[in-house]
């Protein structure tokens, strides 16, 4: 997990130029780099730059439409459907989050569905500007199955993330990101490497069996341990939003990720809601009450040797961090990276590949 | 936990007339006494009518008002706020629920902030009759601090339950009704009896470390085990929701559930959203939709001797089984009945106390 390290506006020009390269338009290019740096800035590195080769695979392939034509129809004062056109994820959920906001800023809430999209890594990038906005954001998105049923023993809603952006008087909105999985697949690959044990209920065997062996792992487990039905019912909730409101296809019907097919769109779903707290008691107390609640949740008793912290706070921390002393790569991204460069004929957005420990995530997807 | 079976419709008519002689008028009786009975039938008996002789005790103290007069203030085409003037939370919480539905189907999505509201009990009892109403419903609430923070060594969420009910074509919606904690207070209190094991990092000493003893647990743990940030960053949504877009109290600003004081109005704050599908795909896609996600859910592969099913089986199977046989009350309830009955001077809803094994709910609060 070392390797070089490289400036965000480096990699996020590297990101638009290899699109670009790719057949996406302008605007796809820039929303998915936008969306990936916000993921790579806040340590959240398995939804970061490293999805770049896969995006530029899924573009070339016909998987994802570099060149979409996005129809908004609103259906009432306070929704509408975002027919995406198998856009890139990130500019139909960005695209979504601004008519979120305006139907919001007349209904009170908005709420927006989108059909035949595609993967659009993290969830909480989407979520940031509804805050940012003066609105609460959420937004949610299902994908293929990869975790198991409470008690069950086979793959089957995907790591389904749900994120919440709320605004503050502070520097940062509050923003919840989660998979609700119980860790993020990469933890598991990570572990594979480091031989490290994972932790509690966590991951299981191909029988649906716990197992802390990264080895024996076939998929994860639903968040909540011995209580893991209720994971599997946020899993769900994420599910009938993101895939029967929009009439897209549920965790088992999507196809993998991975490949091998990347030229068939894989109309995923996703929703969308701005809530405007104007319309209930009022942005200003909105914003009054979350300062309070943060102040009083920073200042309550630790654990021993340990720290409490809201939502975001691990995240802005890193984000600060990586701003000044840049964004670090793995091995296998950093190759990537310079295989795409000499394909594009441009050069690679890092020099020196000085070894660096990357900073692992610890509480995202 | 063994003690006397009553009927449904008894027990109800016995909540209706305790609550009036309390004080409350008749909406907030049966109000009241609708949501406990929808707890107790499905087998969610800490939200049941065990708590008949705390609302008897808050609707006489005067904590809660039993002749409120609520009046709700649509702020926007999809949203509103109902003051509750400290109302039963049931009544409180129907209402805004018949409001959310007259906004969704107007908007596309409703939304209706709760102030001055009070304990409501189980959180899936208000989500359900607006899945019966052909939307999506989802309701929170906050409480009293109950929970550590992730990392945490004091009470500071309270149980923070989530609710969303979704129609379907079957003969019941989908029906989610978790508490943001690991496990209910009421496991606690049972286990401390039968000397039972909890659940591995589910509830906690003083000092905010895991505990598995009933007799040393000083909190409840978040949702997550090891990932216990998800659980709590659920919990501060649920509060967020619940508390500050309302204007109203966060967790360890509510004066504890059990009183002494049963005099002063706490403040809760709830919120409640319904979401008309006929705005996004449709109500008939979403409802073929769930059919089959459902037959995927229930056909896929179970874990050796478990069995797979989806939020709200167990409790439909329950409300089967005790609508034939009766619900069981056990003793603490049956002995506070029979107090309320002589104070009352009206036969307790039940006669033949035969000892009979209740059913210890699993999955709820």
């Amino acid at each position: 997990m070392s390797g070089p390290t490289a400036s965000p506006d480096a990699l996020e020009a590297f990101c638009v130029t290899v699109l670009k390269r790719a057949g996406a338009d302008v605007p796809s290019a820039e929303a998915a780099a936008r969306a990936m740096l916000h993921a790579s800035l806040h340590g959240v590195d398995s939804h970061g730059v490293r999805l770049l080769p896969h995006y530029n695979r899924a573009i070339r392939g016909g998987r994802v439409n570099g060149t979409p034509a996005l129809r908004f129809r609103r259906t009432r004062l306070g929704a509408g459907m975002l027919n995406a056109d198998h856009a890139h994820g990130a500019l139909a959920t960005y695209e979504a989050g601004r008519h979120a906001v305006a139907l919001a800023e007349e209904a009170g809430i908005g709420a927006v569905g989108i059909a035949h999209t595609s993967h659009f890594g993290p969830a909480g990038a989407y979520a940031l500007p509804i805050a940012e906005a003066g609105k609460i954001g959420i937004v949610v998105c299902n994908s293929d199955s990869f975790v198991r049923l409470h008690d069950g023993a086979s793959r089957f809603h995907g790591t389904n993330p749900i994120a919440v952006a709320v605004p503050t008087n502070g520097p940062h909105p509050w923003l919840l990101d989660m998979a609700t999985s119980a860790v993020p697949y990469n933890r598991v690959a990570l572990y594979k490497t480091t031989g490290e044990t994972l932790p509690d209920h966590t991951a299981s065997r191909a029988d649906g069996t716990d197992t802390r062996s990264a080895h024996e792992t076939d998929m994860l487990a639903p968040l909540g341990g011995a209580v893991g039905f209720k994971g599997a019912g946020l899993g769900g909730m994420v599910e009938i939003f993101s895939a029967l409101l929009t009439g897209m296809r549920i965790g088992p019907e999507i196809l993998p990720m991975d490949g091998p097919d990347m030229a068939t769109p894989r109309d995923l779903g996703a929703f969308v809601i701005a809530v405007d707290p104007d319309a209930f008691a009022g942005a200003d107390i909105l914003r009054a009450g979350m300062d309070r609640y943060l102040r009083a949740l920073r200042d309550s008793p630790p654990r021993e040797g340990a720290r409490v912290m809201a939502p975001g706070d691990r995240e802005w921390a890193e984000a600060g961090r990586r701003r000044v002393s840049g964004i670090p790569l793995d091995h296998e991204t950093a190759a990537a990276f310079k295989d795409l460069a000499a394909a594009a004929r441009i050069p690679a957005p890092f020099s020196d590949p000085t070894p660096k420990q990357t900073n692992l995530e610890e509480t995202q997807e």
